[in-house]
């Protein structure tokens, strides 16, 4: 399962933070995230990494809803962005939005963070780790967190398609 | 749009005239198709192509229900057959039949002949060509059935989910 929490952040300032803790630049990625409607506990979406050249097909189920911290992730590359969006449109689903983020990802050991700047909505640390056992999972970020600087008030509860609906 | 006429055939025979033809062996291909349930005009397929490591999800429109020669067909490589299968379940997709063939893509020119050895139903040939005009994609796939001895009487209309159905 894909754990994740998601901080609202000083996107320059955690940058230098991540640096200091030994956590090392992964990935640079100019993402564009189309997402389709499904029931409010699933998502359904296309990334596009345009930088990289790069897209995947990704389900998620959420395990936690309200909190959207527990995810059942499946993803799959796909060779077209445009072909598996007509796809999806033929079989039926229905565009939702379009999210735009300039990503860096950095990693320690396990973990993965994840720095976006979002197109209409700000900076943000998702701070990722892939585990059966969420509490512990959840434990292992909270201790990066507070390493960080963020406490309880700077976690952002919304998903980014609610985020960037709330902006309109 | 992709036109295309199946025959059924003997296979060696087939493959002989082929080459007498001046046909090229393009590629062996040992297919897995894995077919979910849709609307009666529309097919959703995921294929393994097992000796080559790969798999493909493939939306079919069918233009002329019933003669099923004219397709309008939107295809993405996609890097796991299983977890494509995963998502397309979770999004509530129920698979319907599984179609195994040995296949031996040849090409003459801008045609392309799709001899197949289907397990449980038998052997076919499809003859293919991707064009805006099926009347003119039409003429040419005739002209080339004729060549291979093949007439009106060999033609299968049938789609192969239909022929495995009827064969159980």
């Amino acid at each position: 399962m894909e754990i994740e929490v998601k901080f609202r952040v000083d996107f320059e300032e955690i940058e230098r933070k991540l640096k200091s803790l030994g956590a090392k630049l992964a990935q640079v990625e100019e993402q564009e995230d189309l997402y389709f409607s499904l029931p409010s506990n699933e998502l359904l979406r296309i990334r596009r990494i345009r930088n990289l050249g790069k897209s995947y097909l990704t389900y998620k189920l959420i395990k936690d809803p309200g909190r959207n911290e527990e995810f059942d992730e499946i993803e799959v590359e796909v060779s077209s962005f445009e072909k598996t969006r007509e796809i999806l449109k033929r079989l039926g689903f229905r565009e939702d939005v379009l999210i735009k983020k300039h990503r860096l990802v950095y990693k320690l050991n396990d973990v993965t963070f994840e720095l976006s700047n979002v197109e209409n909505i700000g900076s943000f640390l998702d701070i990722e780790v892939i585990s059966d056992s969420p509490d512990e999972a959840k434990k292992k970020i909270w201790a990066l967190a507070e390493k960080l600087g963020l406490t309880e008030k700077d976690v952002e509860p919304r998903l980014y398609t609610e985020l960037i609906k709330e902006s309109h």
